[in-house]
């Protein structure tokens, strides 16, 4: 049971091209590609006449050819020829996605077509805000995406899972301050005179910095991190404590029930042309989301072998719990108006 | 449910010999061998005692030990020797399949051993006609065999698959006739001036040919397709129009529910000392059947993401159509009659 | 359904360090370390808050941290600290297990915890006894533990399986002598004038050998196989026949349902300060128990494609299907109980 009346990004704009590419999002086969002019096209990766994937089929100007008998389907996934026939009867097609293009990534809608609002499309400005030097990836994770969610609302695992990463073994013990609002929940971690990051340190800082999390969660699965850090301490020569501004945006999409697409961006403030610096972040992040992929799939594989084995809550949990919460209710409420 | 009382190809000729050899065949566990005078044995791949594989075993003379306990078991399955034991007691053994060796193929049958008539072997004497060169090979492919049986008789798909090597992308026009008689189904398609397929043109034939496909299935998964090719304009220095024949030989035998043995040979009435002819077929051939596979592979993976998604028969699905019928009708009957 | 008042093996001792080992154990995941005096502890695997596998996570002194959020359990499972708070509620922590060690191996209880009595522990001293040199290995087996246990107590498949390396392809046809007592049940396997297997031959036995097993099961999966040899021919030069006793020490713990780790000693009474020869042995039994790894494993395959396909006892099976009864009998009394 996933929420279906919301955006999901399906992928980054990098991977959707002329090739068709087939994906598996929400337990459905979902097949992406470009038109001519561009933009992209989501339909179900799935030919209505005998169920192979769209995905190993070819374009035709911006009609998508089944590779298996040459059904061939427009963008509104209306089958618009069928070789062999001079008719093709009315109603015969595979579904079509609302789709859009934004924040460099490519969002699909699963739910009701008339609701796809694209003003409803999160707001991951930070990835091509030319005030911002952006770096990503999609991370393919064996476990259900709640698990995901979980982990970056509550980054008390940060010292823990990130300490040779991007995160400080002292930071243990912030200040927390948690919001459930309409439509979100919002927890702000301040965590003032720890022990400087290593992705941190790599960029300058002194031994000692104070930094924040404000960690934003909204529907279905959008969490933005933003990550304020500055020097604690005087630094020889420098006039002005440094301070540096992180944003960590997570977009993460179901496959299955057992499985999830982890699209991630790390934007910054700062040094916004150097390339050496976005290869930095890029490498390091790439580094400290794996150990996090380590965790959550060890975490599957415990719960697949005792379905049944409690969990415990503690403060640090409340902003995952709010939000497990809300998706529990948004998606009762979608199922009963269903 | 497969149906039981038809021969099925277990194996190549050439895969059978004296080293005891497992094979999977309709969700059944069966070993192959041969008598020290060559003729074939199929048995239960499961030792009656406890169940291990008797293709792990040893053979002595015409009888085969279990490579646990050393059980023995002559051709018929009686088990003849326990060791430890002076002597076995009556009706302990294995399983013995009715065998034949006809047309390079070990042909094993599942059903009532009383109806195990040779005579009802499917004619594939191209196999080992001197008239004809063939070539062939076995495949495994992860798919329901009534996949493939669909695939084999709906050739609309070659233009779209196979456009590489063995087909036309212009032929998705034929002429078709199709035909439903006792215990079989045909359909013809003649494509009259089509461009010539990669593999002709390497023979030497006319950049357009002529080229018809007749194909009979008969149950349980047999398919004859006959292809007659012919130049369709003059080539410079040849005084009659090239034609040449081609009968590709498809046994299907189911594996599990979703995978199967794909026993395929491709026969040429040309050329036919010519071993360079035949490793190009082989070549190429194997390749174009490993562009079905591919496709049938990624049908059956969608179809397990949801088995209820609806498919959509059109006219070239007549074939196929007809044969899964006329396949449901005959397990029925069997089913009822056990 | 698993025998749990009794201790089983949960790893070589050599296994279980500083650094903590994760291994699944009668379907539950158990975290194996070792305190800084050495003694071992046994938690289960599997953080109360988010269930993570602990092992994952860091050894503060004897205590270990959760990898994922810190979560700090002592060697009794109890939760004694949690990030961001400062207390941690009483009742929380994880299971811990009844854990000793003796004979080179961990041993872990999976039962009522007054009932673990470390007197109860099998009597492997054989691994640690002065008198004797010992090697041995874990081996990873896909297949029920109990196809391993009569495996062990029926050695009539020795001269089938292991003829190239432990066995003698005559030893067919022994003098059998079963016993079933108080806890145990017993084979024994004379085998007068045998040909001499491999593994005996090059210690430097006559090439004809009288050799016996003595095999002894406890429950759960504990056996036991003496096995003295001596010359039965003379030897040139020789003036007292050959006589040598190994012991194979066989501990075998269900991980799955359908797997198991297999822990295996083989010690001797000779050539106790002999590295080249314990070599020896460490080779060629690891070589003769992957043999019987390839039949258990495919025994499986077999079972799991027709779970109701039946079994046949013979006279050589008395002795498994006793000890198969006997651990029937424990298990419902212990359900019953329970």
């Amino acid at each position: 049971m996933f929420l279906r009346n919301c955006w999901y990004v399906a992928a980054e704009s990098r991977e959707v091209s002329r090739q068709p590419f087939g994906r598996v999002l929400l337990n459905e086969p979902v097949v992406l590609y470009r038109r001519e002019d561009g933009s992209p096209v989501a339909l179900e990766d799935r030919c209505c006449h005998r169920r192979a994937p769209l995905h190993l089929g070819t374009l035709i100007g911006d009609r998508l050819r089944c590779g298996y008998h040459g059904f061939t389907f427009d963008t509104s996934g209306t089958c618009v020829a069928i070789p062999g026939q001079d008719k093709v009867a009315a109603g015969i097609g595979v579904r079509s996605y609302p789709v859009a293009e934004r924040h460099r990534y490519v969002w699909v809608w699963f739910g009701e077509k008339e609701k796809a609002d694209p003003t409803l499309i999160p707001d991951f400005s930070y990835n091509d805000d030319p005030a911002w030097a952006a770096v990503g990836a999609c991370l393919h994770v064996e476990a259900n995406y709640l698990l995901l969610v979980e982990n970056l609302i509550d980054l008390s695992h940060v010292p823990f899972v990130h300490s040779s990463t991007i995160g400080s073994a002292e930071d243990t013990n912030p200040k927390l301050k948690t919001e459930r609002g309409e439509g979100f929940v919002r927890v702000t971690r301040d965590a003032p005179g720890i022990s400087t990051p290593p992705s941190m340190r790599a960029l300058g800082f002194a031994p000692v910095v104070d930094q924040s999390k404000i960690i934003t969660f909204k529907p279905a699965s959008n969490i933005w991190i933003d990550i304020p850090t500055k020097d604690a301490a005087p630094v020889a020569g420098r006039n002005e404590p440094m301070q540096r501004r992180v944003m960590i945006l997570n977009a993460i999409t179901p496959e299955t029930e057992r499985s999830c697409h982890y699209f991630w961006v790390n934007a910054r403030d700062f040094d916004l042309g150097d390339t050496e610096r976005s290869a930095f972040f890029l490498k390091t992040v790439t580094q400290a989301f794996n150990e996090d992929k380590n965790i959550l799939e060890a975490q599957q594989k415990n719960i697949e072998l005792d379905p049944k084995a409690p969990t415990l809550n503690v403060n640090a949990d409340w902003g995952g719990v709010q939000a497990v919460r809300m998706m529990d209710g948004l998606i009762t409420a979608e199922t009963a108006r269903a």
